[in-house]
């Protein structure tokens, strides 16, 4: 049987921003928490839609033709192939989910390991 | 560009039990808001995980060898073929991530059809 996730508990057990550590598996897609602070990189998925969850503080998704803010409880999908840059002010945590072996910047010469934990 | 999902506002729409609400789309997954009371039906879905995470309230997920218990922040995932019967006392609100077209019964004759939102 496989494990309750509690998301804070798992977002209490590291510090380090942008390096998603992943929580669950669900058909094949990995379900990651993430803390992230200050700008990302502007990047895109060629092949996947990528979607955000924000549980705690707010994050801008910077985009060509315009911003999108996120606040706890909000979720946005970013569709396949555009190119979108992540920004917060303050700390920002949140639930990601993206098919196994994504890299997070769209590049894996890049990306961070995303760890199980 | 698609929307910013609010999921409070979103379940503030209707009162519905056990009849899920799509509110955004992932790599042809619906992504939904669910508020469910008492006992649903036992049943498994074959061919999916079936991806739970409890935003208000407390679920339980019963299964053939044993139980959880799910409170708010708190995610977990059913494997595909495994059979459970969620429960809540208390009304509960979810967010549930499936296949697009999936029966929330696991079987088409007796499920609820979802609604976009």
């Amino acid at each position: 049987m496989s494990a309750v996730v509690n998301l804070a508990d798992k977002l209490a057990t590291f510090e380090a921003h942008w390096s998603p550590r992943i929580v669950a598996s669900y058909n094949g897609n990995d379900i990651m928490v993430v803390k992230v602070k200050g700008e990302f990189v502007w990047h895109s998925h060629p092949e996947t839609d990528d979607l955000f969850l924000v549980l705690k503080g707010r994050l801008t998704i910077r985009m060509r033709d315009g911003d999108v803010t996120l606040g706890p409880g909000e979720l946005y999908v970013v569709p396949r192939g555009i190119e979108h840059c992540p920004f917060a002010e303050e700390e920002v945590h949140m639930l990601l989910i993206e098919p196994r072996g994504t890299p997070n910047t769209g590049d894996e010469r890049t990306a961070a390991t995303k760890v199980a934990i």
